[in-house]
Parts: C-alpha cells; structure tokens; sequence
C-alpha cells in the first residue's frame, strides 16, 4: 500500500544520504592527505562552490604548498616541517609550513594565505600608485586576496636559494564592480654561478610559459630582473626569473591557467638542482660569501619587496609568515669587494647585468 | 732714511708673514692630530669662517668622531679603525671609520658625513610630510647636511649595541631665507637587560640635557621610545635614550650648545658599560639570542629608521657608510618565542613596555 511504498522510500532515501555522507567522509580523507593542514575556507564551503574561481586558486595554492614540501622534505629526510594554521581576526587566515635548521635547507618555507577585509588606506594609496582607479564606498574597500609563497635558503653555498609566489586579488569596488588580478613569479638566487643550473631553471619556466603565449617570458623574465632590482647596491636579488603582477587577460579563465602551469613548474625548475648540488663540498670562504649574500636578500626584501611591504602595513597580517622569507643567517661586512676575475665577481657580474640564459 | 724704514717695515712684514705660516701649519698639524682625518670643507676654510655655524658643527662632529674612535680603539687593542675619506660627486664628502671582527667589537663604525647640493623631490616630500613648508624656486632646494653617526656592535652579549648620531640641515628656500635645524640622539640596546646599565646610561644622558632645559630630557626620553618602535613586533629597538629633530629653538647658538652637550656625553654614557661587561663570560644560548635581537636591528633599521631611507634616497650618497650600521652577523628564526619569566622575556618585557630609568 502507500505506507510501504513511502517506507521503501524512505529506506532508499536514507541509503543514498548514507552512501552520500561517506563519500563524503572519503573525499574530506583525500582531501585532508593531499593538503599540508585543511583549507582556509573549509573543504564543504570550497566544494559547495567549486565552479567559482576564488576556489579553484584555493585549491590550487594549497596542493601546490603539499607539493613543495614534499618534494623538499624528501631530501632533508632528518628535517620536518612544522605546519601552523592560523586565522586572521579582521578575516580569513594562514597555513604556515617551516623546515628550520635541517641538513639540506637552513630556512624553507611555503606559506598559504587566503584573508579578506577592507584595504588600509595605505595599501589602497600603494595600489593607486600602481595605477589603479579604486573607487572606495565611505573610504571602505572590500578586498581578497589569496597567495602560496616560499622561500628556501639551503645550506650549502653551491646550492641556490629559490622564491615563488602565486596569487590572486579581488577588489571590490563602491558601484559594485569586482576588480581582480593575479600576480606571481618564480626566481633563483645562486651564491655561486652555474651556468647549466641557470639555463635549466629558465629553460623550465619558459617552457611553462611558452604553452599559454610565446610573448609571455621574454615580457616576464625582463620584469622579473627589473623587479629584484637593489637598487642602493646596482646589483639585482639573483638570476631573476619569471615575474608578473595585475595581469587580468585575456580572461580569468586562461590567466588562472597559465597561473596553474607556472605553480606546478616550481618542483621541476628547482629540484633538480638541489639534488644536484646538495652534497657538493664547499670552504668556509664560500660559505662567508653565501652569508654577504645573504644580507642583500635581506636589505631587498625589507627595502624594496611589495609583499613584504604590503604585509607589514595590512593589519592583524601575521609577522613571522611575512619574514619567514629571511634566511636564518646573514651577513653585512663593511667594503666587502671580491677579487677581480673570482668566483664571486662572476656572480656579481651577472647580477650587475642580467643576462638572457634561453632563447 | 726713507728706503731704510721700508727696507724695514718689508723685513718685519716678512718675518710676521714666516711666522703666521709656522702657526697655520703649528695649527694644521694639531688639528690634524685631533681628527681621524682631514675635514671635508678643508681646515683653512674652517679657520676662515670659524664664527659660523657651519664649521662650528663640523669641528664638533670631526672631535666627536676622533673622540669615540679613540676611546673604542683603546679596548680593543688587537683591532684598529680602517679610516675611508669619500667625496661625493654632487657635493661634499664624509669620513668612515670601522673597526671590525675585533676581539671587544663585532663592528663598529663611526661616520662624519658634510654633503650639499640640491634636494631630491623623494627626500623633499619626505620633510614636507613632517610639516616643512619648503618652497622651491624652478624645483630646486639647495641643501647643506653634516652629522656625526655611529653603531657599535660588541662580541659579548652582555655588552649592548649603542648608537649616536648628532646632525645639522639648512635648506635654502625660493626667497633665500634658510631652514635650519638640529636633530640627534644616543640610545642603547643591550641584549640582556642589566639595570645598573640602564641608569648610568640615561642619567649621564640626562645630565647632559638638565644643563640646558629640564625639560630636555624627558621630552626627548619618549621621543626616542616612540621613534625607536618596531611596529610589525610590537617591540622597540633598544631600551632607548634620547632622540629629537627639527630642533630649531630657543635659538642657533643655544641648540648648537645643547647638541655639544649630548655629543660630549656619549664616552661616559658607553664606555664604562663596554669596560664592565667585556670580559663577562657567556654560554652559545646567550650568543644565539644576541643573533636574533641583531636581526631585529637590521629591520629597524631597514624597515623604519629615517636616516637609513633619506641616505638610500639621496643620489650618490655612500651606501656603505649608510649600512655601516648593520651588524656584522643577526638571525631570524621561525616563531622564537623565549620561555617565561627568562633573561631573554625580562628584555622583551622591557621593550614592550618601556621603563623610566631615571627621574
């Protein structure tokens, strides 16, 4: 009758809620396993609005942190990385990931944030400057802003320091309009120049570039050299790399595309050359050079870089995720000048002027 | 007769003239003896403007710079002040005097810098932003700048790092009238908090100010609390002293008279505390702490410090003797949190929250 016709419904119903909430469970599983610590935004909330591209960088930025540090983690098989999650009060929060003293990195960390709130009027003036119309609503500027970033100095001199950064911006503006963009990069700081390690590190990213629009690299590289420019020393941070900011076409679609070519070039362009060099022997001549070098990573990244000087100005920003970038240890002797026709006024020389490693 | 008298008079101009010779070189000599090395603006040029300010100033910072060398010098008998006369092409020049990896100081540098020349648009926003009216005439400001300034950094954790700097400005306005003021400061940041330190160094400041104004002190006792603050820590740099700028009354003979005071004060304010601390033993923990509380350093200093961005502004200034105050050697870990009610949370302690130490 109708009553066992609405019992087997009910039986059927209740199945499928089953079937649905452990699948559920197997996917939070996954989910949990590819990632260093769960999503800012939560992994219902991110799968609930999966088509929307605010998650899809999310879920790109977390899988490339999992990525990094596994990849980092397997050589330094002594070390580990601690992983913080932190939440932000104005809003949104962090997964921090940090492997500090180990054998192979002296300082590595692969950084996630994902915040929202209203711009400081500072960092509003900053994004002006840049160009920017931003037309605020009672001063008040909606924003979110979502980045994977990393660092990692390793130990031995002969092995280079390496920094990415992906992320994306959404500003909203007072009629109502969402302005966005994304910015990114990926550049090397060797203590020592190697030249095939140069031209693998370009040749990768290149590569990575070339499958979006041919234009893309050489446009990159050159923004990169001209971006970790130092300029009180004349020197650039490294050997550059690739570098972008407020791109925002043609479309969301093809820049979050080649945003994701870029994210997963970052193992292969610098791997390859840790394992490499990780074992090399060194003096303590070359590590005192590292250390000088060390120093004007420093005085670039306080001085001049716009991430750190973003999040220094945003407020409830969290500090140690923001310097996490500087090495462990560093160095600054006065009138330090290598030898003509050194090892290390080879470096300086290509720092001086950058050289184009793949054409 | 009449040829007798001018042979006379000629053999008594000749001999007078031998002998204010013998005297300006008696002079050069002694002056000679009394600096690191020759003044910028030239000893004859002192000698025939010495009513002015200007040299007043200069002889003051170059006996402030031979003073403290001297003293410094005489604790670290190993080490010894390599001595950089510069000119900068736009105008002026400086001495840099630095004693590094001695047994009693890590670095130390003692800076005299007399530059003029025509302000940059960065640096003349950077005073209007301070309330400096600063009329130009086509864009163009001349300006004439001399100071003293120097960072010591010891080995020994317990000896403090201590910094001075003693300045003069004129800017020349559209309609010819100038601008002047003084600005200064001593302050001390040790590593480990010691009381008895912390008294004798701000009472020997404040004696130097009382002498002027009892007003002095204390005014300018916050005055460096608030300048010397790490704002992304929440921290100050140090545990203070004195600091003021744009010092422009009661009046120029007054300011100059209070400024010598300060400069005068900076041997007994430090020396005392270096010769009763240089031979403390310390274990690697104390060592490593020092390291960080450097790193710290470094970030005022590229980060907030107002010298540090005016001298990373202005064309061709010399940025080794501006970065001359970094120490040799700082660090940055991840997330140091010193346990509580240690040596190490009694300074941050104070650094939060900073103490009168004299009344």
């Amino acid at each position: 009758g109708a009553l066992g016709g609405l019992g087997l419904a009910l039986g059927l119903w209740r199945r499928q809620a089953a079937l649905a909430a452990a699948r559920e469970d197997e996917e939070e599983k996954e989910l949990r396993q590819r990632f260093m610590a769960p999503p800012v935004s939560g992994l219902r909330e991110l799968r609930r609005r999966r088509r929307e591209l605010r998650s899809r960088m999310e879920l790109l930025i977390m899988e490339t942190q999992a990525e990094v540090c596994r990849a980092l983690a397997a050589l330094d098989p002594g070390a580990s990385f601690a992983v913080d999650s932190w939440e932000r009060k104005e809003g949104g929060g962090g997964i921090s990931c940090v492997l500090q003293d180990g054998e192979v990195f002296e300082k590595a960390g692969v950084n996630v944030s994902v915040v929202s709130g209203l711009l400081s009027e500072e960092a509003a003036r900053q994004m002006r400057s840049r160009g920017k119309s931003l037309k605020a609503k009672d001063g008040k500027l909606p924003f979110c802003a979502m980045g994977v970033s990393s660092v990692i100095h390793p130990k031995n001199p002969h092995v280079p320091t390496m920094h990415f950064n992906y992320r994306y911006f959404e500003i909203e503006e007072a009629d109502g309009t969402k302005q966005w963009w994304f910015g990114g990069g990926t550049d090397l700081t060797p203590t020592y120049l190697n030249e095939e390690d140069a031209i693998h590190f370009h040749k990768t990213l290149k590569e990575a570039c070339d499958k979006h629009d041919l234009k893309l690299y050489p446009k990159y590289k050159k923004w990169c050299d001209d971006y970790f420019y130092i300029k009180h020393r004349g020197e650039r941070r490294g050997i550059g790399g690739i570098f972008f900011d407020d791109m925002d076409s043609p479309s969301k679609e093809e820049v979050f595309q080649f945003v994701k070519s870029c994210a997963k070039a970052v193992v292969p362009c610098y791997i390859p050359i840790v394992k490499k060099h990780c074992h090399d022997s060194f003096t303590p001549e070359e590590k005192l050079w590292q250390q000088l070098r060390r120093g004007r990573y420093v005085e670039f990244n306080l001085v001049y870089d716009r991430g750190t000087k973003f999040g220094l100005l945003t407020p409830g920003s969290r500090i140690e995720s923001i310097l996490m970038s500087l090495p462990l240890t560093a160095r600054w002797e006065y009138m330090h000048n290598p030898p003509e026709s050194s090892k290390e006024a080879e470096i300086l020389e290509v720092l001086r002027n950058p050289k184009d490693w793949v054409h």
